[in-house]
């Protein structure tokens, strides 16, 4: 029988935690809590591929671009994506390697720089909703609008944004590669940060300053490599309906149709749960076998149906 | 015949050339007409490894780093590094994937991070004289020397700066799957800006502040993968003995003998054309057929034998 292909989609916050100053050695020490879970899946057989967020560190990225802007160029967002995937990717593949090493185990580890193709008449384009980088106030925000290209938009507690679109995903531009690598027995990371995001111009591929959904994309690229399990981690256990009321209740599996329909009725919090279970549907609606949402911590177990929540058909 | 692999090593300087701001725009183009002198090596059936440098690259970063170190914790250099190489990777490998396509050319373009290992005893570390980042005054020198660990240096033009050690690369700690994508007949770019610098303690790979010098680090990788062809390709179409004097003469060929002999008088600038030297001999005298050094609008021709120097077995 042939391993099956796990995809594992590790959260940006989970890797630079919010209560965390985001040093270079408190996000290895969270990378290396993961790869420690992920390792078990490799024991157990599983092919993996990771990807991952890059919300905090490319905000970070950003900031510093704004920051020095009078002295270096600031680069375009898909370049700051495409920096994120460099830094995110040492990180894990680094923190992999060792754990490997410490397990005996001689697997090679690599990381793809990775575009995701958009499609350029996304209607995210029309509507940018992503915010990006630091707050603002009214003033500074009208003063950068005016002086830039940017969008601004203010959200609840009267601070002001950049906003970037966030196209959907529609395929990994270097998933051969990928592919053959995986078959070829190496763990894969790619697509970091939801992938570059480029457009086509006849021939040619474009980037383009946007942010895809990283759980979008980890779930393309568990389409475009024919995974058979998609999983994603984040800083909760299991998913729950009517999510924080008196009426809260746990799930641990549920089928495609049900999935569906909560998503239908409401239950997930848009930029938050609802990505993740939209990416689960689609997968299964895709030729995958099982979708999984999980913490960082309990992968394995996860995957073993004993913490998480999972998706079947 | 089996097709002959051939090292490629950018100069970083050529991508972002010193006369320019460094903009996104400026970068893209300059590595677009490196790519389309690649792209005719790749037609005459050459399999193609790039390298390059990332000194202005990974100095912005670095730079950007410092100016907005107090509200984002600035990463070690080994993680600018990581970021540069999926800067410079991204840039890369999206003008390959154009060019090709252009040319009706279905070869897959992937980027790998990579670390080169070094040795952790390396003289270099005693002795740091790789300058990074921006000049200081005197006075601002001596305060960054108390309030942090860096070693800062003085120039020739009483200008200050940091100083990172440039230790010798040892080997391509991904080179395995390096040379596997290029047996299946993948473009790969790798080791950028001379590798993400790490040591080993026990089985552990540890990143360090240091930076490796590229050329020796393109030598280092053409060694392991078996490359028969190093081209260096920089901003000058050839190497001369007796450089800016009345003596001046321009070499089109030399004996692996002759090089040497012209290093140990001293005919080669330190951290400039003497390290390209010594990579094309290091290169021949560990396997190598044929090491170039040449102009990086002239890649094609240099191979071709006319023009740039070749330095032979």
């Amino acid at each position: 029988m042939k391993n099956k292909t796990l995809v594992v989609a590790l959260g940006g916050n989970a890797i630079l935690q919010a209560d965390e100053e985001g040093t270079y050695r408190e996000q290895l020490s969270n990378v290396q809590k993961a790869v420690a879970e992920i390792v078990n899946l490799i024991k157990e057989g599983y092919r993996v591929v990771i990807t991952h967020g890059n919300g905090p560190q490319v905000g970070n990225l950003y900031i510093q671009n704004s920051l020095a802007g009078e002295v270096v160029p600031p680069m375009p967002f898909d370049v700051c994506s495409a920096e994120s995937q460099g830094l995110i990717g040492y990180f894990i593949q680094q923190e992999m390697q060792n754990e490997l090493a410490k397990n005996d185990i001689h697997i090679p580890v690599v990381t793809f720089i990775t575009q995701v193709l958009v499609e350029s008449d996304d209607p995210a384009f029309k509507n940018p909703t992503k915010p990006i980088g630091p707050f603002h106030n009214k003033r500074e925000a009208d003063l950068l609008g005016q002086k830039t290209s940017f969008v601004m938009k203010e959200d609840s507690n009267r601070r002001w944004r950049r906003v970037i679109p966030s196209p959907r995903p529609i395929s990994i531009v270097e998933k051969e590669i990928i592919k053959k690598s995986i078959a070829d027995g190496c763990i894969v990371i790619a697509a970091g940060g939801g992938g570059i995001p480029v457009i086509k111009k006849g021939k040619e591929l474009i980037g383009i300053e946007a942010v895809i959904d990283k759980d979008l994309s980890a779930c393309c690229l568990g389409i475009d490599i024919n995974a058979e399990i998609l999983l994603i981690l984040t800083d909760i256990e299991k998913v729950a309906l009517n999510y924080n009321t008196s009426d809260q209740k746990w799930i641990d599996r549920m089928s495609l149709e049900e999935a569906k329909r909560y998503l239908e009725q409401g239950h997930f919090k848009e930029g938050s749960m609802k990505p993740k279970i939209e990416a689960g549907v689609r997968f299964l609606e895709n030729g995958g076998e099982r979708s999984i949402i999980g913490s960082l911590l309990s992968a394995s177990s996860a995957v073993k149906d004993s913490s998480g929540t999972t998706i079947t058909l």
